[in-house]
């Protein structure tokens, strides 16, 4: 047993999450303090702006706060309402889906309703499966609702932030920092405490029930994970489709066909990309990080409870995931506090550096956070499941397996600010191929996708490999966990890329100043390159978490090896490989041919619409919302039944083997493609950015913009667009979703799968 | 014991090589009559034309068949320079590689000369390890020898077809297309005979050393299959790097900035862009089919060779493989007959079909031929080696094997050219895409080649399904052995392509007429599409190659089972499937640094050589010749030494487990990232030929060439260049190599591998 009594391990969850939401809470009150109401307040604001700075601009401009006030109620309407529309759609799905989890696992005892004898605890009697199937649909219904709490929670304060990081803009680039950061913490905070404290109340109202069989409570908790991440999923691929398409075909038409800058008011599709922003990067985003964090709460959890933990009903020790992310909370808390109150951003050339900072402290702390949590909560020495043999393992050994997660993380976010931002001479490189036109910007950003997989491959093979070899899939489960144990400042450093994006859009629309659209571009870039460190964050994760279930599901389905030298494996491993292709051709295309849709439309506007592009005729931003609502609707159904049914396919007519062989390529082969596309993508856009700001000789050399290299560069960010927010992102969704339905569904599949074979 | 004596089946192998040989003279006969001096020839050609057909177009004008002439030997001495100078470095890595071979096989047992134990045939006292490393050394300087002849003659006829092809187009498209395709074919049989040739001699060489240790002598005949690929490799990479720094650096100057068509003689690049054609798609890419029928039929061998065969000393059973290339010859000459002489190409629209039928009537007749030869070879029942047990096996079965790799290969045929060819709709949408601009463009291609991935891998994975359940690895080494039996009339339909390709070219250099480049250009059109099928071929035959080896290694080395769930395995596996994305990074960013080079050289000759275009100055040719050559034989290293070192660090360091997952990982991306990037390239390049055709209503709206979208289409054909002709292609060989060099040196690695782990 371990240091921590279950009494205490209990109270300190429960205490974590309260201090994380109290923490959220406060942020959101002190970014509510910044006002952009231009009536009432206004005095005010002028007081203090002039109490403590003097470099204020654009103050005089009542008209512009007013501006402001009504583009953020435009985009926070329609942000609001896409989603909504979006739920009407999710809900259904997700009736029909806990009918289909219900009926097949109810459908493994034949909807008997006497106890079971239990598969690792032998000689005991277990609940039985019926009890599982009802438990693991309300787990998935939990998971379904906290996901999508978590992104529509993200919506309204990234909504709620970003006009106000716009005003605060005014006051100086500082400012504008810990507005955006802040709210980017609000949705950290509130989306790792909701997480953990839903997922502990579950726990605990299922052990009612089950008492002493922990095999079928944890069992049943892994469709807390399936419902966060199948949520995920249309949210990441609607959102990805809804915001591509806007920003593709206002880009399309407005920067290249009309000459004006982007997020003018008078495009079209203005409101409808700065509200993609928000239902795409943000709730998204939420959805998605949420999703890893339920499932690879809930592979630690499924392997702990076939351990020695499980059998000996050690409720500390088998708490320790969770003990891990309170812990995270509390480092992240300390860690916020570096970037909001113990150091100030002054300058323009801060930002990304104080990012960047943030993962480096949350690192170090939660290094000493894990060393603690470990001695405490575990015992010095117990056995852990290893397909079919348990094996020994020392607490030590389990806090390797959760810092070389941790540091993994590090290691991939640092490779991919190298890659993505235009510090670093692979970024300029692509940028200096502009000269030659937009091919062979093409051809050299493409390069610098797949390049910049290789390191971030070779951190996770090694915290596999040696996670792996001292507490096999445990270890593996707890790495990812550590990985995502800072998620909340991963988030706040995430978040806080669109919220500074759609402050930018608010600048311009409301007409302010160019010094204040240079600061929230400045903002901006920074955004960009940790967008695409969240993405390797979320995809590294990724990795990890669907390993970890993958081992979940072969255990659960009693699978000894998985040997790819057996026909039936290796054609689940070639088909698997093809899956993230498969998928994103289908979600590329859609955005393709909403982007095209969307570009007739903003041509047709600005071909009939009197005076639309002298300023005096008011765009009709109602129908491009219209084309991105309805494209995402509709184009996110293919892609989500591909992953949906996929596993379902191979497990109920090819059987296990084969399902697990299909896992395994889409897992490896998954992450291939994710990483470069987000990668290529965050380049482009930075490369871009680049020549805009020309800040150093060469880049003046190559813009400034409307020069041809520039316009070369457009077209770069363009086809990146789709491959960094839609296809790139969601391929970690389709590697861990395959896997925690594999999970969820593998007592049907041991009992009834590989139809086929068993009938030839 | 099957039908066949020992006696007869030697005839027939020697029989069908030497009939393949005589038909290639035949077919380069045939080529040879038309002529291209002008000189005394010239009065005869008039006679013909006049007597033949009344469409000569540019008769008249003898100065444009002496410009021909002059042309095409530019084209001839470039190409022929250029091997020559790659094969010095390609000389010193062969005499350093084998005597790494030799080096580390000999260690194996420590260079004792002592017979050792037979592994298989228990009991029995085999031949020295020390001999396996002479033979082995041997062999693969026998394959290397190959491999080089069998790219270089195709080179010679190739650089001796395309003026006559052109020249042959004044009397109409089809005396064009039977030209060229004469040429194909004296390439594909001179290149599947000479194989088999080579190859067949060595064995009964090597038998006279090794008398009754098959075992040896089958292990030792592993050395051609790493020889041919080796060569390969380099061949592809290096040839693709040069063919596309000229081709790209050609376009983005000569018909973007100064608005010239492709092939203008005033373009400097061009000789290096039609030199290009042929070191890199012919020379290259015949190495690759070299290597790819070398590689699956030393797995068969190797497999048989410790199976009943083997240890029965049945020889005729034991040819099996090989007497399947020889009916595969004599089907494939037969096949050959229906392009050139039962059928005839009257109009431009009956090139494709006439080439797609090509491959229907191949695979038609092979089946039969399969089931001959099966039948006749074969005992009806025997016993294959089954990763340590003997699995017992009947002649129909492995009659499906090879059938079902043939017929996957036709599978894999058409849905290529489903997905290149701009007679169907994938290459329209992406032509239509061009209206949005490029960027749409790229976008809509990207997604057209991850989408062309799907049915090709269902079809691999039938076809390996079917094989390896019904015959384990020998009937995956068989079922790749079936894809390749019609590998002379593959070569011969590839082959064409790049001969008109050029053909077009020089007609466009001489100043021919409008109408003659019409109809090279239908020839070329053709000729990319059937490049696409081509390399769908190389790719899919190579999957099954890479298998059977994998399987053959994993035999040799010893394991029994390479199962993901080992923390060993795993890593492989996803490094492994990183390695393709590494390799096409460093080639893309190879072409596209040359390319660069290619446009400053390019823009510096128009800038300062005066009158160059106005057509009154002579653009140098040679340095531009120079720039691919050292580009490419600099940049050809470090892709090379990944490839060729990866399976050595593996298995020397991790040991053969992990070098088993990182064979699979590798196999199962690569194969993914080659089919895309191999069906993009080649649905770009004909979307842009479609818009320039402007063959129908829809084509039209989007031509004439330099309207904004044929410049989005130019685009995206150079983009699609790296890709298509030295990434993709280049892949197929980064997994087969990776196989055989793993199989070849896995005596070393069972006996003292894993050295990493054997210090921890």
């Amino acid at each position: 047993m371990g240091l921590m009594s279950e009494a205490l391990s209990q109270v300190l969850i429960f205490l974590a999450a309260f201090i994380g939401i109290a923490f959220a809470l406060l942020q959101w009150y002190l970014v509510s303090k910044v006002k952009i109401s231009a009536s009432g307040d206004d005095h005010r604001i002028g007081d203090r702006l002039i109490e403590e700075d003097d470099q204020e601009v654009g103050i005089d401009s009542l008209e512009a706060v007013a501006k402001c006030a009504e583009i953020q109620n435009a985009i926070s309407v329609g942000a609001t309402s896409f989603l909504f529309t979006q739920y009407k759609y999710l809900g259904v799905f997700t009736i029909v889906f806990a009918v289909v989890i219900f009926l097949f696992l109810g459908s493994v005892n034949s909807f008997s309703t006497k106890s079971q004898a239990c598969i690792y605890n032998k000689g005991e009697q277990c609940k039985p499966a019926l009890a599982n199937a009802v438990f693991t649909t309300v787990a998935f219904l939990l998971g379904a609702l906290t996901s999508v709490l978590s992104g529509f929670l993200g919506m309204k304060i990234a909504t709620y932030a970003n006009a106000r990081t716009t005003l605060e803009a005014r006051k100086g680039v500082g400012k504008a920092f810990v507005t955006a950061f802040r709210s980017g913490a609000v949705m950290g905070f509130l989306l790792a405490a909701n997480g953990l404290l839903v997922l502990y109340i579950s726990i605990n109202v299922f052990k009612l029930y089950y008492g002493d069989d922990w095999e079928g409570l944890y069992e049943s908790i892994t469709g807390y994970g399936l419902g966060g991440s199948s949520m995920a999923l249309f949210g990441r691929v609607g959102g990805g489709i809804y915001t591509k398409a806007a920003d593709v075909g206002a880009d399309l038409v407005g920067k290249i066909e009309q000459n004006i800058p982007e997020d003018d008011p008078r495009n079209p599709a203005v409101i409808a990309d700065n509200v993609g922003d928000n239902v795409g990067d943000i709730a998204g985003m939420g959805s998605d990080l949420f999703g890893s964090y339920a499932e690879s709460s809930c592979a630690a959890l499924f392997v702990a409870s076939i351990s020695s933990f499980g059998i000996n009903h050690d409720f500390s020790a088998m708490s320790y995931p969770l003990i891990i992310s309170a812990m995270g909370i509390v480092v992240c808390l300390i860690t916020t506090l570096f970037a909001t109150d113990f150091f100030e951003v002054k300058d323009v050339r801060e930002i990304e550096p104080s990012l960047k900072r943030q993962l480096l402290i949350s690192t170090v702390l939660m290094t000493a956070g894990i060393a603690i949590v470990t001695f405490v909560a575990l015992p010095s020495k117990f056995t852990i499941f290893d397909f079919g043999d348990q094996k020994v393992v020392k607490n030590w050994h389990i806090f390797f397996c959760v810092a070389i997660g941790l540091w993994a993380g590090l290691a991939i976010g640092y490779t991919t600010e190298y890659y993505t931002s235009n510090a670093y001479s692979p970024v300029r490189d692509v940028a200096d191929s502009c000269r030659t036109g937009a091919a062979t910007n093409v051809i050299f950003g493409l390069a610098l996708g797949y390049n910049s997989v290789i390191l971030p491959i070779f951190s996770i093979a090694i915290a596999i490999y040696v996670s792996f070899s001292l507490a096999a899939m445990y270890g593996v489960a707890v790495a990812a966990l550590g990985m995502l144990s800072t998620i909340s400042t991963g988030l706040a450093i995430d978040a806080y890329g669109p919220i500074s994006d759609n402050a930018g859009g608010i600048a311009e629309m409301a007409g302010m100043s160019h010094t204040i659209r240079e600061r929230t571009d400045a903002l901006d870039a920074a955004g960009n390159t940790t967008a695409a460190i969240g993405k390797g964050f979320a995809i590294g994760s990724a990795a990890l978490v669907s390993l970890a279930l993958f081992g979940a599901f072969a255990s659960r389905a009693e699978i000894k090896a998985v040997d790819v030298l057996t026909p039936k494996v290796f054609i689940g491993l070639i088909v698997g490989a093809m899956l993230p292709y498969w998928f994103s051709a289908m979600t590329m295309k859609s955005v393709g041919k909403a982007a095209l849709k969307m570009v007739e439309e903003v041509r047709r506007q600005f071909r009939t619409i009197p005076g639309l592009i002298e300023g005096t005729g008011k765009p009709d931003y109602a129908t491009c919302v219209k084309i991105s609502t309805d494209a995402s609707l509709k184009e996110m159904i293919p892609p989500g039944a591909l992953v949906i049914l996929s596993p379902l396919i191979a497990g109920t007519f090819f059987g296990v083997e084969t399902l697990a062989g299909l896992l395994a390529g889409a897992l490896v082969s998954g992450v291939q493609v994710a990483i470069s596309a987000s990668n290529t993508g965050g380049a482009w856009d930075n490369a871009k950015k680049y020549i805009e700001a020309g800040a150093s000789d060469h880049a003046k050399s190559l813009g400034p913009k409307g020069s041809e290299a520039h316009k070369a560069a457009v077209i770069g960010d363009t086809v990146g667009d789709p491959l960094k927010d839609t296809s790139g992102p969601s391929l970690n969704i389709l590697i861990k979703l395959m896997a925690v339905e594999s999970l969820v569904f593998a007592p049907f599949f041991a009992a009834h799968g590989g139809l086929l074979f068993k009938w030839f």
